[in-house]
Parts: C-alpha cells; structure tokens; sequence
C-alpha cells in the first residue's frame, strides 16, 4: 500500500449580490461564478478560488483569488465554513476554507464579466464543479437564518436606506414577502437601526425617511477576531 | 530561495463542561485540555488534536483524536472555525480546523483524568501552546454570542430540565446573575422549550415544573449540512 497523498488546502468564496430578477422585477440573490479552463471538471462553472500558497494568510488568498478571476475587490470577508469531505474532489484530498461577503449592486456592477465569469441568480444554478452546489446551498442557509437576527442585511445598503429598502433585502434572502407594518415594528424595536432625521431626497410627497446602523453593536457581532480583512 | 513547504492540515476540538466553581459554588463552564509531550510547546497544555490523515472525514478525525487522548465521546461536534495564521505554529505552515461540543456533567466525568489530561476554568487558562488561547476565546464569544438566540444551552441539560437549571447554564456562560421572573418570560414566549406536564421528583413542596426541547425547531437550526457526526 502507497501512502495516500497529504491533504491540500485550497480558498473559495460566495459572494451575494442583490439584483433585480429579470422574470419578475423583484430584487433577487445573484452570485459571481468562474468557469473552468482545466481539469477536473472543465468549462462547469465554479466558486472564485485556488490553492492555498504557505505565505498568504487564509482570507488574504481569498481576496487575492477572487480579485484575480472577478476583478471584485469586497470590503471584508467572513470565513463561512470548511469543507474537506473525502471524495469532494477527483484524485487528491482537497480541503477548502471557503470565505463569504455581500456587496452593494455598485461594488458587483464593477466585475469583471466576460465568457469565463457570469454572475448566476442563487435559486437557479447549474450543475457546478466539485461539491459548490452544496457550498452554495448552505451559504444560503446561513444567509437566511442569520438575517433574521443580525444586521447582515445592511450589507446590501449603502450608508443610509429607507426601511422599504431594508425591506427589499429582507423578502429577497427569505424569499417571500413581509408585512410593512409588522416589518417596521419589528425593525424599530430591535435597535439595529437609527433614524437620521433625513428624508430620501427626490421624493416629492411625504418622502421615507433615511435610516443608518446603529455603530454601538457593530463591536458585538464581529467578535473577537475582528473584521477579517483580506 | 527554496519554495516553502505546503500548508499541514490539523483538527482539534473545544469541549466545554458546566461544573461549579471551587471557589464561588457556582456553575462555571470547564474545558479539558492535554499536555504536550513533545516539541514545539513541549510540556505546555493545548487543545486535543492532531494531524489530518488524507483518507479521514474532518469531523471523524476530530472525535478520534479527542477520544484517544481525553476518552471522551460527545454525541456529536460542530465545526467552530479554522485558523490559520502566519506564525501560529513554529516550523510548518499549520492550517488547524477546530470543532466544538458542550457536553454534560456526566459525560464530562468520564473523561479520563491523569497528569496529562486535565480539565481548567475556561477564564482562568494558564499560557497554552500555540494560539490555544485564542482559539478559546473565540469559542467562548461564540458561545456567548448563540446563547442568547439559539437553543445551544440545552446541550448542557439532561432531556429534562427546570428552569432554574436553564437558567443556571445562561448565567454561567453569560457570566452575570439573571432574573428569574425575567429569564421565565423570555424562555416561554420564545417557545424554544416545552412543558413536560411532569414535576422534579425528591422536592415534597411545590416541585418545580420538568421542560423538554421543542422538538419542531431543532432541524431549522442543525442547517442544510444536519448534525456533523464525528
């Protein structure tokens, strides 16, 4: 028996974008895909990623790696999960650290899109390389369970919104409409958001009112690791 | 200048316990760590662990080396989060995926206990090899963190429980006293636990109330991946 080959380490990373769904006009989750120039798996779409190299920090290589095929340069990305099942890969052992971000519209307008890297709506995916189906899958999972308690709806946002907006972002992750009065209350209630005081500006009659985060319990949810810049 | 060698994978587990403080009487969250007997960090205590074998599951690998050097056998370990910083290890690029579980007293007691595996108060760790210490922390804010929307705190608690021993768990991981009018409100209108109908036994006047998990939320919160079987 020949000693099987040592695991390797490669990154990936899932980045959610909010887009209008071209069917049906509402906003949808929409993510950058890179289509395969080798073996295995060749010309199916994939993850942005690569091989871990043994000087670059885990989210560093991430960054550099999703940079390098998308041209997307996202503020901070957050470590989702690693998944490292036997068989994932064809011949050798392959560990992925997968990383995780959501951009604004404007940030993902500015990617890079030709025949090798398309953006995909997230409930509509073809059949893709290695295990990213599944990795896409409970990406999604995360997403959706996480908005229901924490601000990572606000990714989506620029700096101020209007609750609609917020609520936009809300019925897309959870795929399914919310009830603007309970919504409101719901918000209002969890301190997640301050009024500004401004109104959206362009509005003539009883234009929204402009809310931003609420910076005091940014602190508490990234943890004692910090953002994890790449 | 010769290439560095390629990235080592490595897998260890946190596991926390509530017992009392030997100090203040009350519940305390304990974690068990092994000496090392060999270099780097000779004779300091780490975390259970060891190398990743190219043809075992990440989980799998995680449970056997916890029960070969502590004995313990926790139901099942999730994963908390992969470190791998520059310079955490001397030597060899170390990419280290850690898994987490939180076990029951008695499970707890099982463990063996000898001059080289012991169990420490989780905040009053001594220097540990590594970045053990860090890794530690990170688990305890995430326990911190999902203690206050998640049902982790029933991994504690037999199938079974009053709610003073619920409360018991939130206080020791929360660290601060909670009232019990307050924790009695919270815990029903979230409709996490359920009541049994039945009654502590051994107390003759005004038994305490049993509850038991609410199992309808349980499969929504395990997540698409379902519980990660070591």
């Amino acid at each position: 028996m020949t000693e099987p080959h040592p695991p390797v380490l490669a990154v990936s990373t899932v980045i959610f974008a909010l887009r209008p769904d071209a069917e049906s006009g509402f906003m949808t989750l929409w993510l950058p895909l890179v289509r395969r120039t080798r073996e295995p798996h060749l010309n199916l779409w994939a993850l942005p990623g690569g091989w871990l190299p043994a000087d670059e920090e885990l989210a560093a290589a991430a960054a550099r790696t999703l940079r390098e095929t998308t041209g997307l340069t996202p503020k901070y990305l957050e470590q989702l999960y690693t998944f490292g099942d036997l068989g994932r890969s064809p011949g050798n052992r392959v560990v992925s650290v997968v990383y995780w971000a959501l951009v604004q519209s404007g940030e993902a307008d500015a990617a890079a899109v030709d025949d090798n890297v398309q953006w995909f709506p997230a409930d509509r995916l073809p059949d893709l390389a290695f295990d990213h189906n599944h990795i896409v899958e409970y990406a999604l999972w995360r997403l959706r369970t996480k908005v229901e308690y924490s601000r990572i709806a606000h990714a989506f946002l620029g700096e101020t919104f209007t609750l609609a907006q917020l609520r936009d972002v809300h019925e897309a992750v959870l795929r399914r409409a919310l009830d603007p009065a309970n919504f409101r209350r719901m918000i209002e209630s969890s301190g997640t958001v301050v009024d500004t005081g401004l109104r959206l500006a362009g509005v003539p009659h009883r234009p929204p009112r402009l809310y931003r985060y609420n910076d005091s319990q940014t602190l508490a949810e990234q943890g004692p690791l910090g953002p994890l810049v790449g």
